[in-house]
């Protein structure tokens, strides 16, 4: 049974974006494992929690991290450079990188598929709209990167024929070069990963290897990863004045409105947030 | 100004349990640090924040960890084993530990004060209850520690007088001797301690510690601090099934009972929890 | 042929000191990983290293290390407290370690064997001598010792007995307490460990579990292992001043004496430790 | 005399490559700082070893790390996209960099100086060698270089005005670009930088930065910084095999060729290494 899942997973490439992909590469342990290693802690003392999936959702409820830190993911990666920046932010991880010192790039590069090739988002400072711009538009925008690409490529090509290191030649390629690594993570830090780069917030290239790696992670570990859904990705959090603000709702009946939060304590950006998930706890 | 801070805070020696103590040795930045060390991130970004208060306050609440990991604080603390155990596991800081291996240990053991003699708790199978023993009963378990701390390092001294190597005379010292250590961590870590051992579930003789750690911290860093409590230490955090149960709450005007709990999706653990958690809200 | 090391070194268990133990519980990777993962870094660039064993090497002596953070062990332990408290200084790793919170503490306590009953070392402040104490002086300490466990013990017992919470019952309990855990760490960790506890300044008590691991750390990557030993573990170092010394010594070939050594830059200590490595260089 | 160190190196600007720099926004701790946590450690069993520097350089030979782990260094830097994402490497450190998502990258790139224009080593596969090309054909390359950033700086801004994400706009902007950070480390970690990035097979331009750093360094804490020379970055290590041919060349008098090396155990690079040690030896 285990074997079967293994061979399901391991190897399979999940594609992302145009050129990239993810793979699982090997890992060890599953929902057995935290279990066994959590058992090791409490030892006479879990003796009451008769079933494995309550341990394990009690472990992620009540943030016992260690027993997750016992299951190991390896995977093969293939990114734009842009995306590998904000990736290799996290730092409790092992990597090995393709060396653009060692070898030559290779003529890949990213281009957005027209629904991505977006305008600046009104509110996110950090982020696009969530509207594609004019597929006339965007179809322009597309060949330029191409051009671009193409000349870029083609440079670096003629700085390695004059002879020039490669650690030289390289530094005019772009930030949409794909590269390639190995990385390896355990899965409470693969879980704070996918909390992060699963976010709306988090930029849509990095969030579509998250995806994939949380397709490949939920089969290897379905029981920790269903309480990850349910008590960390899928939680509400509110502060201690939104806490305040709730209770008066539950007595009230009467939700405020943005200036009434602002009385209330919240800023600008707090009472907008606040809002938007009481609409979505409505949506629930 | 800064350097008054300074002068009132550094080397100022908190009391903790019977023998213990901490005392900031140095620290690294302030609040003024995590807000020029976001601008460099955010660049023009930012400008719209014209508060910096406001700033640190977006930052904790959108968890944007890295300004808080560029200020820095130096411990010196004075600790007995069993509470220095818990608090290594924090494994993302520097520490400098006495060693029983090059000097000779101290005749000096931790006994807790009288209304810290405690039976199990019935429900925490990791904790103390909230009340006391008897005043005779822990008087009594008072009298036995100390005669047992006696006779271990009257051992402990005849072992040395033997000859015997320090690192094997030490070895049946008791967890409740006191040890000392430099222990240094940023402010995003350290937060994490407190969040962890500010929580009533730590033990008691940690969050002493924790609680003199807040007492130093938020004089230097008052702004991130209050961020702190209100964005972390007293949010209120609900799982995607209570988040529903929350809605219907608001929807119906009634709590559920514990038996309507579990067969909205809660355990029996989860629906306690969640009673507690309403209750809490409503002491707000 | 990989199932058959697989099946020969998984859950066997290594005796180590008197009722402690170390077995291996899952590992992921082998030889083959950090061939496979370096290739990913240097792409074309190591077609010239024909052979993994080459390859292999080479990353050791170079200090390329991120290759062997590909390898990962998850090892069950069951060792003595104050053996656990060095250990756990080594931070790269996870660790989830039996709890005196939840559960009662077994009655197990080291006690060395005859030959470790041993004076303190005369140069070495942190460690032993080389040679046991007389028959008689150990047999009186090990009794001495065993009296002193069961007392503690029997006192531990005790205080269960009167209600007291297990957090506070076993703070009394020896340094020498058994304790367990599970313990994960990468290959290029490990051998950071075994570098430092396999020396002979380490303490015996923890010397024994580096043994045992470096017994199975080899058996599933033997040819880093053998590169670790050659580049690493058996090294030789010469400080700057140490190297003139030792051309000096290759031209005019006499060696200097300690009082030519002080002369030539070294401090005492430092000439000991030189004259020490002249003398294993020779015994090579 | 500490405040006049400080106000000497703090703030002060140290030009990198072009149009980049490090300076030193705050620090922690000094040479006695080192002491000072390190007798927390000794205790008593420090008391022989009278001198600070001779403590300080102790610890550096005996690789006792965590005193120097009680120094810490926050530094501004301006670097080249490439470098930085070489420098981030070092996983041990804190850093916050200006985000392409939130703010519009300037119009600053790296180009090499004329002399560091420079062919493929032939030997060592990741650099480049050690003579510049022609001042004809490195000026023909600076021009090229120059061309194509200030075609692809064109480029983003007329992204930019088409009104496209912040975020896509820069994914063709070339590893070139200057960015910035904070970056904040302690001086074991440091030392570990500085060994790696002051190497001869670090690539130059972020070599450059570590010698700046070094020389910042060398200001705050000069005992720990000569006693790194002495013992960890000028020293000499032979493994075990080239300690036994070591041997034989003190016995003997006579320096094996590359055959007899081979002949020895050496692999062809290690026979070229061990040669130029001794070269370097005998240099000294």
């Amino acid at each position: 049974m285990a074997n079967t899942i293994r061979e399901s997973v391991i190897n399979k490439e999940y594609k992302c974006l145009d050129y990239g992909f993810i793979r699982l590469v090997d890992y060890m342990g599953d929902d057995a494992a935290i279990v066994q290693s959590a058992r090791v802690s409490y030892g006479k003392g879990t003796k009451s929690v008769t079933e494995d999936k309550g341990l394990i959702r009690y472990l992620m409820r009540h943030r016992h991290t260690s027993p997750f830190e016992m299951v190991e993911f390896k995977f093969h990666v293939k990114l734009p450079i842009f995306v590998a920046r904000q990736w290799i932010r996290h730092r409790t991880a092992n990597v090995n990188e393709y060396s653009g010192r060692y070898s030559e790039m290779r003529d890949e590069f990213y281009i957005p598929a027209p629904d991505q090739i977006r305008p600046q988002a009104a509110l996110n400072k950090q982020g696009r709209a969530s509207e594609p711009m004019s597929r006339d538009k965007a179809d322009e925008i597309i060949k330029r990167y191409r051009q671009i690409q193409k000349l870029l490529f083609d440079d670096y090509s003629a700085l390695l024929d004059t002879g020039l290191a490669r650690e030289l030649a390289r530094i005019n390629l772009p930030l949409s070069t794909y590269t390639e690594w190995y990385w390896k993570i355990d899965l409470h830090n693969l879980f704070h990963f996918l909390r992060l780069r699963l976010d709306v917030h988090a930029q849509y290239e990095i969030r579509v290897y998250a995806e994939a790696m949380a397709e490949i992670v939920k089969k290897i570990v379905p029981v920790a990863y269903e309480a990850f859904e349910d008590y960390i990705l899928n939680r509400f959090v509110f502060s201690a004045v939104e806490a305040k603000i709730l209770k008066k709702i539950m007595n009230e009946n009467v939700i405020p409105n943005k200036d009434e939060l602002k009385t209330l304590g919240l800023s600008i950006g707090e009472a907008r947030e606040f809002l938007d998930k009481l609409e979505k706890l409505n949506n629930l």
